[in-house]
């Protein structure tokens, strides 16, 4: 049965409401808040004031709109306080860790990225040493992300982007396929006993989503979220909730079947679209084309951890005329566009946001190809699919990770009642020192 | 800004889930009902007394349980009212439309079919002469219904279950790719003018699965309704929430590209699922391969309307060893699987439910073909995905067209709150004559 609540529900439920409409649009008043949200006046300025006492909400200069009748009483402009509350995001990817510190705006503070150790054994095991390795590089970044700011005091907590897929019954484990060493690896665990904060954990393409979201003065907004990285994700969000799925693992666009008769993928599964389109797939293709040596030859590292920069390279030499180059990247862009287009047949979207390092040169090949694609979208003639690029940079996992922990902290209420499973945030222990 | 709301809305909410508890749990008690949602015994009281006040739910029989307290007050019984409240639901097919009669349990009542005559004009027009024609048997079906209980008073609406896409912009439109002459059809208004009756629209495998989520006992099911019919369509329930996307029109996996070399789709792609593995498909490649002699020497009519029996047919030879029959089979039960592989990984559920006349001869095959392409599901080492047949037949649009409308009605509250956007039932106007 759906479990019911005793709970004043619905005060917080429009505070969670005015706060969001406070922070969206800054220099609002609490008339433009009432007009906005359906509340009475008289309940949007009770809520202003609780919200006010908590320290989340400040009031700016009285605003004085032209044509407004004289005599009349001003209004406040009103804007959440910046510094009220903080959140540490990090993104775990193969070769580094990124950090960056967000405040109550979701302006960006801080930003770090500490390079991670070749993995020991890239087989793994159970108790991933790689996966430890990686957690204590990212506590000394936490660490020196809170010391800007004297003291952990107003970090709610740590949003941690990671690869999936995770595992949300019992402590959170992330079995990460693209990141050697990482199986069973209980992560939020880890984190929380290392830095002392509250930690969350998010598939890295859905964390990014939540961050486009947080940013996003819309609302009712309906987007999936492309991640090319070393792997291909995605995150789904309909009408401004995030698709989670059954365990916190939705989105995994990269394991849609493109290519029947496609390369094996890392999943087990045949064709892939990670397994055709993520840039190792394309640096793999080349090489075999023109063989190792012209690749090398053409500056290609070859190596495993140089995957990125020898996609880079690949979409240089596009750029000047190498035709093997552009047409694997072409492979690959098709590729992505054919499974944005199926999945955008599914989840009925409006937008697609497009970000990665796997972008970094290939990005408008890719977009126009999606583009492209989605003119064959199912809802065509119900509405347009656009198709944009992420604002968030490199950093949009810990970007988003980050806004995830302001998300779940200060609209607790109607994200809890959404998503009632996704009880993943540890509660908080001392402070780190 | 998201809208909040001035209203009681924990009372309604908490009617909403009690009202749930009896209907899914017959013969539960006022504290049963407390334990399993969380509410006081007095506010399940308060609640239940108004339900029986407003004729929705009655008392049984005293319980009395082995090994209650001598002297204790026995619990009574609590179940929903059959009669107060009924819903007509409607499927359209292109050779017929199917409808049904069901009260507030979920039981059917009546079930009736009526053949559509062939379209007129198969190119159709914006008026679709196909689809007034539709309507008007139609409404003759749902009079034929009504009549059979006397009076409209208890019906609450009609559900109509119609291939996408539909267009809930404005009057809801659909313009069923799948459905000859059908473009651009304000059915919801058509069929309210017609019949006197509030309708509500859905993507017909969307209404398959709202369906089989009503006739549920257990609650935070995540699962994807398959629908093999003419078409392929899909379902998708996230934790007992419907995915609806945008605009109604999500759940389309038989518009994910699964051969990209494939036979053109209807939809203007080439390789969907639904132009591979659809029954006309399956038809299609068998007698291009034997030729259309001995095709039909097999027993097939390779006519138009006869699709789903020629299909069958094959079905039937494969079984007694026509081995081209099996391979085509084969080839559309493997191409199924990819994509529910697929899609699986996109929404993350954990069941997959099939269902639709496409199956009825070939149902097994694509069972099993399903059942082990999810072997290599991204969620498999985080929770198993079941696979089972539909329990409700080729009536599974209809039946969950008016489940629709009772879930819409009778927990208006939170499906408002979850689906805003969705306000497609239109007023009713005078009842049928």
């Amino acid at each position: 049965m759906r479990r019911g609540t005793n709970l004043p529900w619905v005060g917080d439920y429009n505070q969670a409401v005015v706060l969001d409409g406070v922070r969206r649009h800054p220099g609002t008043s609490r008339t433009d808040l009432a007009a906005a949200t359906g509340l009475t006046l008289q309940t949007v300025s009770n809520i202003v004031r609780r919200l006010i006492e908590r320290g989340l909400v400040q009031e700016g200069e009285p605003l004085l709109r032209p044509g407004a009748r004289a005599g009349g009483k001003p209004r406040t402009a009103l804007a959440v306080r910046p510094g009220a509350a903080l959140a540490v995001g990090l993104q775990f990817e193969r070769e580094h860790v990124d950090a960056v510190l967000l405040d109550l705006t979701g302006d960006v503070l801080a930003v770090d990225r500490e390079p991670l150790p070749d993995p020991p054994d890239a087989t793994g095991g159970a108790t991933g040493g790689a996966a430890e390795a990686a957690v204590a590089r990212a506590t000394a970044v936490v660490r020196r992300l809170v010391r800007t700011r004297g003291s952990a005091d107003a970090v709610l907590g740590v949003g941690v982007a990671v690869p999936g897929p995770l595992d949300f019954a019992g402590p959170v484990r992330s079995s990460a396929i693209n990141l050697p060493g990482w199986r069973g690896v209980a992560v939020a665990d880890m984190l929380t006993a290392s830095t002392g904060l509250p930690v969350l954990v998010e598939n890295d393409a859905t964390a990014a989503a939540v961050g486009d979201l947080w940013r996003s003065r819309r609302v009712g907004r309906s987007f999936l979220y492309v991640h090319v990285g070393a792997g291909i994700g995605g995150g789904v969000v309909v009408r401004d909730e995030v698709l989670r799925g059954e365990s916190g693992n939705a989105g995994e666009i990269g394991h849609v079947v493109v290519e029947p008769a496609g390369p094996p993928c890392s999943c087990g599964a045949v064709g892939c679209l990670e397994a055709v389109a993520a840039p190792a797939a394309v640096v793999r293709r080349y090489a075999e084309r023109v063989g190792r040596e012209a690749a090398r030859a053409a500056g290609l590292r070859l190596a495993e951890r140089s995957v990125l920069d020898d996609h880079d390279r690949l979409g240089v030499r596009a750029a000047a005329g190498d035709e093997v180059a552009a047409a694997e990247l072409r492979t690959a862009a098709l590729a992505v566009a054919r499974v944005v287009l199926g999945v955008v047949n599914v989840v009925d979207v409006s937008e697609v946001v497009l970000g990665g390092a796997g972008l970094r040169h290939a990005g408008e090949r890719v977009r126009d190809a999606v583009r492209a694609g989605l003119g064959l979208a199912m809802t065509r003639e119900v509405h347009p699919v656009e198709v944009r690029f992420s604002d968030a940079g490199e950093q949009a996992g810990a970007l988003g990770a980050a806004s995830a922990v302001l998300h779940e902290a200060l609209s607790s209420t109607w994200v809890g009642v959404h998503v009632p499973a996704r009880e993943i945030v540890i509660s908080p222990v001392a402070p780190v020192h």
